[in-house]
């Protein structure tokens, strides 16, 4: 059947030179690596706690009703995530997780050249999102251990910046600003440029992170999500929020029915559950709690953190810390660490339930032996 | 907050003047502005006959998983797709419907001005995309209902274009062309055109419908899914077979971790549970039986199908089988109809359950007789 003088198809310009680079690599991936499962799963900042038994349920009647396209413009769920904001639904976009929306974000804003603002070694999916279409980012550095508000911004004004990246709390260090500094960072965006504020861990953070939500203000995005403290990471649903044109922008381009019907089902849920929700905050917390104590245990600084992680100073350079991680790996302790200088100092460790807690405790010791060995 | 000075983000200039028009209005949104339920539900061409029971066990055991991303290689369902096609897993890729893998697709061949040739009145979700990507369409007539493989060829070579949409069977017209006939067009795909064979109906058609896969051969892609016979359209989840290096480049762009963990459960479920999916084609076989008599008894004609929906031939031009739509809507039964002159002059119902044909049988004399006063 082949033909043989058949030619490829002609990619455009920009496809032909983007790698087939992948943001993650996923744990199954390095479970089929190693020939085996990871003991504890501490590597992708999920919530090993687990949604809300009530949007389990949901998902599980939603199953039986599968065979129907889940509603385009996700009504019930975009209602009352405007009822639980105080705000309204045209100022809400449901999306594929934050990434999908990142990758719509990145499609309106970005052509060939266009310059975008974020830090090194901040999220790699924005920068995937903003390179495949070809844009051209610009980075500053991390100030301990935390972005900067005021390098982003200058270095946005030197550029002429469509887009600013900030993650606040921020993957993967854990670090945050409070409201008072995320506010004056918005009324100083440049004219013409967006402030992209992803706030994927922001449940988990203390009171006092988020600046209150202002859907008149066109120069911010806030990216939310249920993959983290509402632990729906694999229904793959998130939502933005901001001024009702952007918003209404992303229906020229977006997926309309790339929302799967189940995890509309599981995300309204979760989101009538705060009780659940302030029950993960509160064993996350704890599980931070011990992380830093494992970690002084062990002669490690535990960064102070506002997420559902912690990212430990091994103490060294990017190389130990490396072999750190491979030693725990190595131990059945999926984690991960920051991908840059002087980030990659670090670990990066979820929190998780006493007995991941209890696996990484035992494995570390063992393995910053292996590493220093 | 809000600053007065603000200006709106810098969007591209495609972005700009791209439409905020939605290929499809959903169902709920009509049962929203109706104030109430639709009492069948026939018009989204969805498998109303359901899906697998093994597919929705499976996305109930997989409901307690969702904590964790799903696999971002979605390995196991491309391993079991692979070894049920008898290819191999490099020629798959999965995303989030047809409708996801067509965005991925519009985005690495389209450039502005890029030329696509497709059919006045096909599939307009593909428009959508091609159009999001700044692409020129020319589109070429149906004849008898059918997409016209020699046309679209021949528009091809004149237009130099980029891809050929063809979908086999069709849909809105349910008609279809035979495996020697598709084999022919992928031989005489002009050299650097890339057709892509929708097959989204494939397995509700007649043994004989599709050509062999042939993986070695680029010129081709084919589109599946299990929204449709699989009966897992709110899951959001399909597959492009097609060469190793053009299924790779999918990997540059795709949100990598955009499929449901519970999806891929229950596809990997549906996938093996092939006994369910001959008695779902036999009850669309049935049930298009039966809408054909319906059709009769009214003086109409039906067209052949081989997908699970029938086109009815309402016998006049567009204006009248719009007022016939309008009219069955009015009495709870969601249908759709053709978009374009001459296939307007049509309505398109899904098969269903007795109950749901019964009540079309019901609703189809009064709606005629509205219409026609």
């Amino acid at each position: 059947m082949t033909a043989p003088h058949s030619t490829p198809p002609r990619y455009t310009p920009l496809i032909e030179r983007l790698p087939a680079t992948v943001p993650f690599v996923g744990p199954e991936t390095q479970e089929r690596a190693r020939g085996g499962p990871f003991a504890a799963r501490l590597g992708a900042n999920e919530n090993v706690f687990g949604p809300s038994p009530r949007a389990i349920e949901a998902m599980q009647r939603a199953a039986h009703d599968v065979w129907m396209y889940g509603d385009p413009e996700n009504y019930d769920l975009r209602r009352a995530l405007a009822a639980h904001h105080r705000i309204a639904p045209q100022n809400i976009v449901i999306g594929e997780g934050i990434d999908g929306l990142l990758g719509c974000l990145a499609r309106m804003l970005i052509d060939p050249g266009a310059p975008v603002v974020t830090s090194h070694g901040a999220y790699p999916t924005f920068n995937f999102h903003v390179e495949g279409h070809g844009g051209t980012l610009h980075k500053v550095a991390y100030v301990d251990d935390r972005e900067d508000p005021a390098a982003l911004l200058a270095k946005a004004r030197e550029t002429g910046a469509r887009m600013i990246y900030i993650a606040n709390p921020d993957n993967p260090m854990g670090s945050w600003h409070d409201a008072a500094s995320i506010a004056a960072m918005i009324a100083d965006v440049p004219d013409g440029t967006l402030l992209v504020l992803d706030e994927a861990y922001l449940e988990l953070a203390p009171q006092g992170t988020a600046p209150p939500l202002d859907t008149a203000d066109p120069r911010v995005i806030r990216l939310r999500t249920f993959s983290k403290a509402y632990g729906l990471a694999g229904a793959r649903i998130g939502y933005a929020i901001g001024e009702a044109g952007l918003v209404r922008s992303f229906d020229k381009i977006r997926n309309h029915f790339g929302v799967s019907r189940i995890s509309q089902a599981g995300a309204l849920a979760a989101l009538g559950d705060q009780a659940h929700l302030a029950d993960v905050c509160a064993k996350a917390s704890g599980a931070r709690d011990e992380l830093a104590r494992i970690a002084r245990a062990n002669g490690l600084a535990a960064l102070p953190s506002a997420a559902n992680f912690v990212t430990i100073d091994c103490g060294r350079d990017g190389r130990f810390a490396r072999a750190v991680l491979d030693a725990l790996i190595a131990r059945d302790i999926f984690v991960r660490m920051p991908f840059v200088t002087p980030q990659d100092r670090c670990i990066r460790v979820s929190c998780g339930r006493p007995a991941d807690m209890a696996a990484f405790a035992t494995a570390l010791p063992k393995a910053l032996a292996a590493a220093r060995s």
